[in-house]
């Protein structure tokens, strides 16, 4: 638990929260600023601030989220869903507490359709595999 | 393995990839159609459509997207990271095999920016909920 963190204020219950599943280890609840109806966020109650902070035999951690997302998508009516999770400001992260957006979709609603699509050029493909790999 | 699928043919090498991680259970690989420099894939080898299809016991083939994640920042010196994963169609999902998008962002490219914010209703929210829960 981190004290200045409002995501683990929540999951003490110090900031009330529109919660739709709670176990020892996760809490989802309602985005208050949602991108569309159902809008959620899948949260460890561990902080953790990124996940690359997630130790590997802590990944499971995530075992809910095929069945939360099911069970969202379904009580929404959604015909899709986004699972987003932002690592960094520059990602656009701003509670920094590990989260994963889940963003039911609707037909037409183009959410995020936006995305820009380059080209992936071959010398730069390489060059990037070779740093990977460094 | 599904024999229509585009991914299933990347993983037995029938169609060429730019590969950056590959073990009996996944596979990273760069997207031709990058939303930025270093964009990858991290892909499962088995063959599942959406993340609703997969079993909690083997949600642990997300394990290593930490030490993934971290590695593909600090190899294209992103200074922040979004993961997407589009479920359906109405989502944005173009090929039917479970993918991650693991994007490196950069300082001010505006990647992503423009996810509308609604307002959460409380009413709206308790409907959610109730449904969620029935």
């Amino acid at each position: 638990m981190n004290d200045d963190c409002i995501f683990c204020k929540i999951i003490k219950g110090e900031i009330p929260s529109f919660t739709l599943y709670e176990d020892e280890e996760i809490k989802v609840f309602l985005d208050v600023s949602p991108a569309s109806k159902g809008h959620s966020l899948y949260i460890p109650k561990e902080h953790f601030s990124s996940i690359t902070d997630v130790p590997e035999e802590k990944v499971i951690l995530l075992r809910k989220l095929p069945k939360i997302v099911e069970k969202l998508k379904i009580s929404t009516g959604a015909t899709g869903m986004n699972i987003l999770q932002n690592n960094g400001k520059d990602a656009g992260q701003i509670i920094d507490h590990l989260h994963f957006h889940l963003i039911p979709r609707y037909p037409e609603d183009h959410l995020m359709d936006i995305v820009p699509k380059l080209q992936l050029e071959e010398n730069e493909a390489r060059k990037i595999i070779e740093n990977f790999k460094k």
